[in-house]
């Protein structure tokens, strides 16, 4: 329980959760426009009804199964996303074996090895997008995220973006890559430009992929690729505007 | 412009407006807590369009006329509210002859008294909420938000929520206050429980209450009473939600 927050608050548990975001800017993993952006989803989070859809349940399915039949996944980790699951993140990561890169907008040396260190602090064995010599640039966009590691998400066939502003996902599109995000937006650019979107919470989202990974990895191959080339984003996108539209409806 | 943010970002406008908060939040006047409720307001902006409706317009008229037929009204501003527009709520102020009141979800001496220099910086010549010797506890409230100044809210007969969490306008509302709030989301509490509510971003909706202050000041009391009278919070606020509804099918 925080201090200064009354347990009675109607909002109780999701001020709590801002406490995390919170406590992870105080920690310097976190920049003031992360902790914005953050109230910006939980805005959606709230039409969407704080639960996990249908719908981004199926995205989270067809999304673990592309990440598994992917020959280099690469999951892009930044400030908000380290401090909100990082624990979930690296046991993600090690189920997939895919590689954990730290890719920030609102760029830093020190705040990309103190999130480095959070992720290393919870199982994390190698992360990746620390050093410039191992830097490589992408076309199409003009913030520091046009850096990306050579051995990371250079060479990746899918990307897993945790959290994004939306400048990158097209830029990755372009070089042939798969973008999987999580965006609580769905009328978004990300959104609207990934291969897989997931319009859920961070929170629910990860745990959900790490259960749904456990189930998969048993399955043939043939069967996940059936179920990411059944996977249609548009249509998905669209039942969670649907139910945004009927949520603000049945609130009214 | 700033140095991270690149001019053909499409979220420039956006971006630069989170500057401000950012530069408040540097200046100690605004929490992490704040720019996350910040950014929670900017997607309710963005999927009203980022305009000032006609019903938000409508609603800033029928506040400036029951503020100007107000005995005591006053003005509550919160840490956002001075990062955001110091300047313009002085101004209106001024204008209505209101009083201004520092009123803090997350308390602090120092933060208000900070917020007052702000304001009187851009021109306020008092500043009410600062001292615990003039403190009143109103009921129903169990946030440090339940203190008010024995001069300026408790005797207030209306009261202009800049920008509120919603824990407090019930509160004021059940002591037979009038309550005007700004608030972007129109399903909120405040949004519910507030005589009149402005679905509209604090930046448009200030300078648009100066203005239409300066043209309704020149108007007959019993002009002002009746477009007070007709005004219906419950019908506006549908007209929000319809719109905010009809921009995600737009927008899809």
């Amino acid at each position: 329980m925080h201090k200064n927050i009354p347990i009675d608050h109607p909002r109780y548990i999701s001020l709590t959760i801002r406490e995390k975001l919170v406590n992870g800017f105080k920690a310097g993993i976190v920049v003031p426009q992360g902790l914005m952006a953050h109230g910006r989803g939980e805005a959606f989070d709230y039409l969407l009804g704080e639960n996990t859809t249908p719908s981004a349940l199926y995205a989270e399915k067809a999304a673990c199964c592309l990440l598994l039949i992917s020959k280099h996944p690469v999951i892009s980790v930044n400030g908000n996303t380290a401090a909100l699951c990082s624990r979930e993140i690296v046991e993600l990561s090690k189920l997939l074996g895919a590689s954990l890169e730290v890719n920030l907008f609102h760029q830093s040396q020190r705040r990309s090895h103190l999130i480095a260190e959070t992720l290393i602090e919870n199982g994390a064995t190698q992360v990746f997008g620390l050093y410039s010599a191992t830097r490589t640039m992408i076309n199409g966009i003009s913030s520091n995220r046009r850096f990306v590691d050579t051995f990371g998400m250079a060479k990746a066939d899918t990307v897993f973006l945790a959290l994004e502003d939306g400048d990158r996902c097209q830029a990755l599109r372009s070089q042939g890559k798969n973008v999987i995000s999580v965006d609580l937006n769905p009328l978004s650019r990300t959104a609207q430009a990934s291969s897989i979107t997931i319009v859920d919470n961070l929170i629910r989202a990860v745990p959900n992929m790490v259960n749904l990974t456990n189930q998969l990895r048993a399955e043939k191959v043939s069967e996940l690729i059936k179920i990411v080339s059944e996977f249609d984003n548009e249509t998905n996108l669209k039942y969670s505007t649907e139910v945004i539209r009927n949520g603000i409806q049945k609130r009214y």
